[in-house]
C-alpha cells in the first residue's frame, strides 16, 4: 500500500524534488535527474547510472562520492527517456568519456541505447554495461538476457571507483564487465506491491507462499512454495547461488566473497539480520571469507515483501573497488576493516552473587520455596497460551512467554541455590534476580522486586513464620509501587499484590500459621484478579487497546494470582 | 507482517546475533546488547542507550563513532533488564561516568533505574535522562510524562558528542537534558504492526483512516481523521509543531532548526521524500533554516505505516551536536555542510532543435498532421482509463498516463513547430521527441521512434503520397523491432504496426491516394489489435501477469489502433 502520494501521476517528480530537498549539501537536481553536488575531475571519466523510480535507493540514492556521478530517473516503474539520459549525462562529463551502467530491461536498454548514440552523434564517448546478475531470470547460457538486480551496487561501485581514479573509459568498462560477470542473485517475494494512488496490488504472492525468483516489477519467477523459516530461506538462497560459481573462480572453497542481503520494501531490518545470521554461518561453514556485507534496503519494489542475497566474487582488483569508502545518501561505506574469521562472543560482565550456606532452618525454609517455585513453575507453563490471549486483548501478547521465561530462569536459579546450601533469603533473590535478567520488560522487573523483597524479610537465618512473609509481601508492594509507578485500579498485578498483602498482615497479626494466613489470603487474591476485568489501564502506559480490555482481566494480576494459588496447593502438600 | 523467523521466542536473540555478524567491523556482542569495537578513552564519560526490539534502528543501530558506546537490547517490544543494561554499562564504562539516554516508557525506567542503583552502588557514577519528545503523549505542563520516540537521536548526539569531546558527566547531562527541552515530535500511523509468529495484528487503524499521535507501540493517539494527501499531511505536522515551540527560542521566525522526517515501517522512502518536499517548503516559507534535515527509518515499529516529524530547536552549542560526524550502522553523517537558504533550481542541457520554416507544400502537410495528432490525443485522453485497465492485467498499469503524458507534449511541440513554419518533417520529429522525452519508459521511446521515421520520410519539401507515407512506416516498423527487441507475436504494437505497415505499402503501390491507402490499413490495424487478446507476452519481459493477459489485447496495440483511427478520421474529414 501506498499510503502518502499527492497527484499520483506526479510521484515521481515530487519524490525526486523532495529527494534532492533532503540531501542539498551532496546532490543537485537537474532535467532528468540527479547528479553529485561536485564536478568531476577535467577529463576523468563519470559514470550514468538511472531507471525507473519505485526502486529506492536504486538508482537516485547512489550519486554521491564513490558511486556514481548521476543518475537518470524515470517515471514509476518506467525507464527514463534518452533526452533524460542525455541530460544527465551532458550535465556530469568532464571530458574523459561516459559509462552507462544500469539493469538489463527492455525500456531502458531502449533509452540508454538512444542516449548513447546521440551523444556519440556529439562527439562524446560513451561506452555501456548492462548488469545481468539475476540467476532466476535466464540460464547461465543466456545470462546476457538475465535481468539486473541488487548485483547493480558492487558493479556501480567498481565502476565508480576505477572513474575515479582516472583510469581510462577501456579500463573503465572491462572493470565493470569483470565485475557483473562475477555476481550473482536471487530474489525471492511474499507479496506484491501497490503503486501510489491503485487501488490494488499490481501483483500479489498467496498469503502463506513465497515466489522463488519473482523480478522487482513483479516479473513471473521459478515456482512458488510454502514460505520456509528464515534458517531455511537462508539455506535456500546459499545452494542455489553457491550452485552456479562463476567461471574465473579457480578455488570456490577459499574464495573471498562480498554478500548483499536486499530487503525488498517490507521485509523489515530485524528480519534481515535473522536471516543474515544464517547465511553468514552458512558461507562461514563453506570456508568463504565474507568481506564487507551489506544487509539493508538497496534496490526496492515499494511495498513489495521479499529480499535477495547477492554473492560478489571478488580478485583483488574487485576487492579494492568493493571495500573503497562511499558516502552517499543512501550508501556510506567508511574504510574500517571487517572479518569474518572467528565466531561471535558475547562478553559477559555479570556479577555474581556468592552462595552463602544458610542456617539449618533457613535451609528447609528454602526446599519448601524451591517446591513452591516449581509448582509455579508448572502452572505457568500450562497458562502460558491462556495468559498471551489475554495479554494480546490490551498489550503485546507475549505476558505468557516472558512468564515462563522468567520463572524457568528463576527455578533454575534456585536450583543452584539449594544445591549451595544457601537460605530462603539468598535462594529468593538469585530467583528473583534470574527472573528479572532473563525475562526483562516491565513483569520481569517487578517480579525480581517482589522476590527479592521477600528474600530480604526472610532472610537466611530464621525459620519464617506469617508475620515475615506479610512483610516480605508488604514491603514488595512497597516498592513495586515506588518502582513500577502503577497505582491501585491502574489494572496491573498491584489489583492483586494490594489486597493480598492486606489480607497477609490482618491474618498474621491474627496469630494464623504460614499456611492458614496463606490460604485465606490466596481466595482474597484471586477474587481480585478476577476483578480486574471491570478496570481499564491508566492512559499513558503502553497498551495498544486500553478501550478493548474492559470486561477481560489483566494478566498480570492473573498469573500473580496462579503462582499464589500453587504456592497454597504446595503448602498443603506439605 | 513478519515473514521470517524461525522460533518467535528467540527472535531477539537471533536478530541481534545476525546485526552483530553484519557488522563485525564497528560493534561486539555483550550479553545483554552491543558496544563499539573501539573502547572509549580512560577516565570519559560513555553513553549507554536501550529499548526493547523491534524499533530498529533503535536502538543497536545507533552504536557507533558520534553515538552510542553500547545499547542494552531487550525483547521485542520489552525492555532490557537491569542485570542486562549493568552488564553492557559495565563493557563499555571508561572511568568518567556513565549516562543513561531512553525513551520515557515505564518497563525502561524501570529497569535502567535499577540498573542506575546496582551500578551507584559498585561506586560508578551514573546520570540519567529520559527522552520526552512525543507531543500527543501528555500536554506541555506533564512534559516528563511524554514518551520518547525519533526525538531520540538529535538527543543521543548531543550526549554522545559532549562524552566524546571529554566533557564531566555533569556537563553531558546538562547538555542531553538541554537536546530533550528543545527538541518536538509528532507521529501518524496508518495501520498497526504484526509481531513474529503473530496470526494478527497487534494493533489496526482502519483503512482509509490516519491516527494522529499513536504511540510505536500501538499507544492510543489524540484521534483518527481520514488520511490526507502527503501535502496536507505534511501541513498538519508542521502546523501542530510549530504551535509549541519550547521556551528558550527567543526568535521562533528566524531559528535554526534540525528536522528529522523518520519512516516506522512500512511507509516507503519514495512516499518520506514526497512529504519531505513539502516540510521543507513549509519551513523555508516561516523563515526557519533547515541544519542537516534525516529523512529515513530512525525508531519503528515493525511493519507499522507511519511517520513522525521532529523538530530540534538548536542553539549554538547544540548545532554543532547535531552536525557532528558519526559512523554507525545505521546513522551517518559526514561534514559535508548543508543549507536550505535559496531554492531547487534543475539545469537543463536540452539541445533544442532549431525549427527551420517548410517549403509550402510540406507546411500544407504540416497542417494535417497537426489536426491528426490533435484528434489523436482527443481519442487518447477519452481512452486513458481504458487503457490503464487493459494494463493493469499484464502490466503496470501506467499505459494510458503514459500516453497521455506523451501525446499531450507531442502536441504542444508540433503547435510550436506549426507557428515555426516548419515543413512536416521537423514538426513530427519535434513531436516525436517530446513525446519520448516528456513519457519515457518504453512506449514514450517506441512513439518517438516512430514519428521519428516518419518525418524522415516526409521530409520538409514535398507534399507527401501515399508511398512515402509506407515507406515512413515501413521504416517505424524496422526501427521498433531493432531497438525494442520485440517480434511478431509479442503481444507488443509491433503485432499492429506489422500488418499496418504491410497494407500501406501493398495499397501504396496499387496507387491509391494517401486517404484511401490509410482507410485500408486502418481496418487491418484496428482487426489486428483486437486480434492481440489470443497472444501470450514473450517470458522475460516485464510482465507482471503474463499469463493472466490472455483473452485481453494488448494496450499498446489497441492505443497504436486507436491513433491510426483517429487519424483516418481527420483525413475523411479534410
Amino acid at each position: 500500500m501506498t499510503y502518502l502520494f499527492n497527484n499520483p501521476t506526479k510521484f515521481a517528480d515530487e519524490l525526486i524534488e523532495g529527494y534532492v530537498a533532503a540531501h542539498r549539501n551532496q546532490l543537485r537536481l537537474v532535467e532528468g535527474g540527479v547528479i553529485r553536488s561536485h564536478k568531476a575531475k577535467p577529463g576523468q571519466v563519470v559514470l550514468v547510472i538511472g531507471g525507473g523510480s519505485g526502486h529506492y535507493p536504486a538508482f537516485g540514492g547512489f550519486v554521491g562520492q564513490g558511486l556514481a556521478h548521476g543518475a537518470a530517473l524515470g517515471n514509476v516503474f518506467a525507464a527514463p527517456s534518452a533526452q533524460q539520459i542525455c541530460n544527465v549525462a551532458q550535465a556530469v562529463d568532464a571530458g574523459g568519456g561516459i559509462l552507462f551502467c544500469y539493469g538489463n530491461y527492455a525500456g531502458d536498454v531502449l533509452n540508454f541505447n538512444q542516449a548513447q548514440e546521440r551523444l556519440r552523434a556529439m562527439g562524446i564517448d560513451v561506452r555501456t554495461v548492462v548488469i545481468t546478475d539475476d540467476i532466476a531470470s535466464a540460464t547461465l547460457i543466456e545470462k546476457n538476457k538475465r535481468r539486473g538486480i541488487a548485483g547493480t551496487l558492487p558493479v556501480f561501485k567498481a565502476a565508480a571507483v576505477a572513474a575515479d581514479t582516472e583510469k581510462s573509459l577501456d579500463e573503465v568498462f572491462r572493470i565493470a564487465t569483470d565485475a557483473n560477470d562475477r555476481v550473482r542473485t536471487l530474489g525471492v517475494a511474499f507479496s506484491g506491491c501497490t503503486l501510489p494512488g491503485a487501488n490494488k496490488p499490481l501483483f500479489e504472492v498467496a498469503t502463506g507462499m513465497m515466489e522463488v525468483g519473482m523480478g522487482i516489477h513483479g516479473e513471473p519467477g521459478l515456482y512458488r512454495i510454502n514460505a520456509p523459516t528464515a534458517d531455511g530461506l537462508a539455506e535456500m538462497l546459499v545452494n542455489k547461488l553457491l550452485a552456479e560459481i562463476p567461471s574465473a573462480i579457480l578455488n570456490p572453497d577459499a574464495a573471498r566473497i562480498g554478500v548483499i542481503l536486499n530487503g525488498l520494501g517490507t521485509v523489515k531490518y530485524e528480519e534481515l539480520f535473522v536471516v543474515y545470521r544464517q547465511v553468514d554461518r552458512l558461507l562461514f561453514e563453506r570456508g568463504l571469507t565474507i568481506v564487507q556485507p551489506v544487509v539493508g534496503e538497496l534496490i526496492t519494489s515499494f511495498d513489495m515483501a521479499g529480499l535477495s542475497l547477492t554473492l560478489f566474487w571478488i580478485n583483488d582488483e574487485l576487492e579494492q573497488t568493493w571495500i573503497a569508502a562511499a558516502d552517499t545518501p543512501a550508501f556510506y561505506r567508511s574504510n574500517i576493516a571487517y572479518s569474518n574469521i572467528g565466531t561471535l562472543e558475547a562478553s559477559s560482565y555479570r556479577n555474581k552473587r556468592s552462595l552463602e550456606t544458610g542456617s539449618p532452618n533457613s535451609q528447609s525454609a528454602a526446599a519448601i520455596v524451591f517446591l513452591a517455585l516449581k509448582a509455579a513453575s508448572k502452572v505457568i507453563n500450562e497458562m502460558s497460551e491462556e495468559l498471551g490471549r489475554l495479554d494480546a486483548i490490551a498489550g503485546d501478547g507475549d505476558h505468557g512467554i516472558g512468564m515462563q521465561r522468567g520463572i524457568t530462569a528463576a527455578v533454575a536459579a534456585a536450583k543452584e541455590a539449594r544445591v549451595a546450601r544457601t537460605g530462603v533469603g539468598t535462594l529468593l533473590k538469585a530467583a528473583g534476580d534470574a527472573w528479572s535478567d532473563r525475562a526483562g520488560g516491565t513483569s520481569g522487573a517487578l517480579w525480581g522486586i517482589i522476590l527479592h523483597n521477600l528474600g530480604d524479610a526472610l532472610g537466611d537465618k530464621i525459620t519464617p513464620d506469617a508475620s515475615a512473609v506479610a512483610v516480605g509481601i508488604a514491603s514488595a508492594l512497597r516498592d513495586v509501587i515506588n518502582r513500577g509507578k502503577a497505582q491501585l485500579g491502574d489494572k496491573t498485578l498491584v489489583d492483586v499484590l494490594h489486597p493480598f498483602s492486606a489480607a497477609l498482615t490482618t491474618t498474621a497479626s491474627q496469630g494464623l500459621s504460614i499456611v492458614d494466613s496463606w490460604a485465606i489470603a490466596t481466595d482474597i487474591a484471586n477474587e481480585a484478579a478476577q476483578a480486574t476485568k471491570n478496570l481499564r489501564p491508566r492512559i499513558g502506559r503502553a497498551r495498544p487497546h486500553a478501550e478493548q480490555s474492559l470486561g477481560t482481566p489483566d494478566p498480570g494480576a492473573i498469573s500473580l494470582a496462579l503462582i499464589i494459588r500453587a504456592i497454597e496447593k504446595t503448602l498443603n502438600h506439605l
